[in-house]
């Protein structure tokens, strides 16, 4: 089962996928964590070469050029191998951060990347999980802890709010793989949401 | 005018393109001489990324993802600007060799070439020249000169043959774009068949 963990920064999504899978292990599950931008050795390259140095450094079409190259590496040097020996995959951000992230804030540009991902990816998470908080929250939060080596950070409320829709729209546009999680809470009243509704999908589908 | 040179290892493309654009210099025009993979400050970076280490690095699907970022950067960053600027760029291979490399090498990938440079590049050179040799000359050739740093050239003659025939097909297919010139010759010879083919090609430009 491929999992992934989507929500806007300062959703604690990376600290709700990792509590997750600590309890999977804790369970007896064979669990990989990972994360993109990055996640295999090649697309960690990729991944520095994306995000470090100036903001304009790429035009939006190499940077979602390069997000792919990234992310088709990641897919068939770790996470399909993974699958295929019947881990559990939990990923830190997928493909609905690109369509969020470069689909959504410069100009209309989704199309071009639903297009590029049909063509050289063509998957999707069998799960989605969506932390879902209030862009206020997000924001004062990714702003505590921005280090600056991470320009998605540098972003102000307008962009939280306007990505937050972006994810509940994709959400509601798949129900069937995305699980909308309310984000607001101590963090472990929000995994302990994320972890019954995960353990609830498995048990469905060992019952197929 | 964009001028692509296009062959196989050895055909003494490169060579050519730098005595082209010394002889159009001389006669007062504006000239870039430039390269691919690479061209542009981030386009090397990606080169680098690609052509160093062991060549199963990167799947051939990641490879074709790099390949197109990075000449998507060194349109948008150097070619598409000097053409605006009136001038004449002459490029030591373009997306004809990914067609030929990439599409006709490793299985039935031509289509997914073609489909990738249509939605993310999309343009074509005024004018490419095909400096066609003999395989076993363009094999001797290459491997005299083969310092290790580039993989490419860690091809045997039989491969040779292959790539020229493909870009001997692309030839046939865009007859208009294509200009095939015997490479056979010293470099003095072949220059000069390319200068005239060049000159006629702007005049007729001029006269449009």
């Amino acid at each position: 089962m491929f999992i992934s963990f989507e929500g806007i920064d300062g959703s604690g999504k990376s600290t709700q996928a990792r509590l997750l899978a600590d309890r999977l292990r804790a369970d007896g599950h064979d669990v990989i964590l990972t994360r993109e931008p990055g996640g295999s050795e090649g697309a960690e390259q990729i991944r520095n070469l994306v995000l470090n140095g100036p903001t304009d450094r790429w035009s939006p079409q190499t940077e979602l050029l390069l997000f792919n190259a990234a992310r088709r590496d990641h897919l068939e040097r770790l996470i399909w191998p993974a699958l295929e020996d019947g881990k559990i995959v939990v990923c830190d951000r997928f493909a609905d951060s690109t369509r969020a992230y470069q689909g959504s804030t410069r100009g209309e540009r989704r199309k071009l990347v639903d297009d590029l991902h049909n063509l050289m990816i063509g998957v999707e998470p069998d799960m989605t999980v969506l932390v879902d908080i209030d862009p206020n929250t997000g924001h004062s939060r990714a702003t505590e802890r921005n280090t600056g080596d991470d320009r998605f950070e540098g972003f102000g409320s307008d962009f939280q709010v306007t990505m937050r829709q972006a994810f509940l729209d994709m959400a509601d546009a798949s129900p069937n793989r995305f699980q909308v999680i309310d984000g607001d809470g101590t963090i472990d009243e929000v995994s302990d949401r994320i972890y019954a509704a995960v353990t609830q999908r498995l048990a469905q589908n060992a019952d197929a």
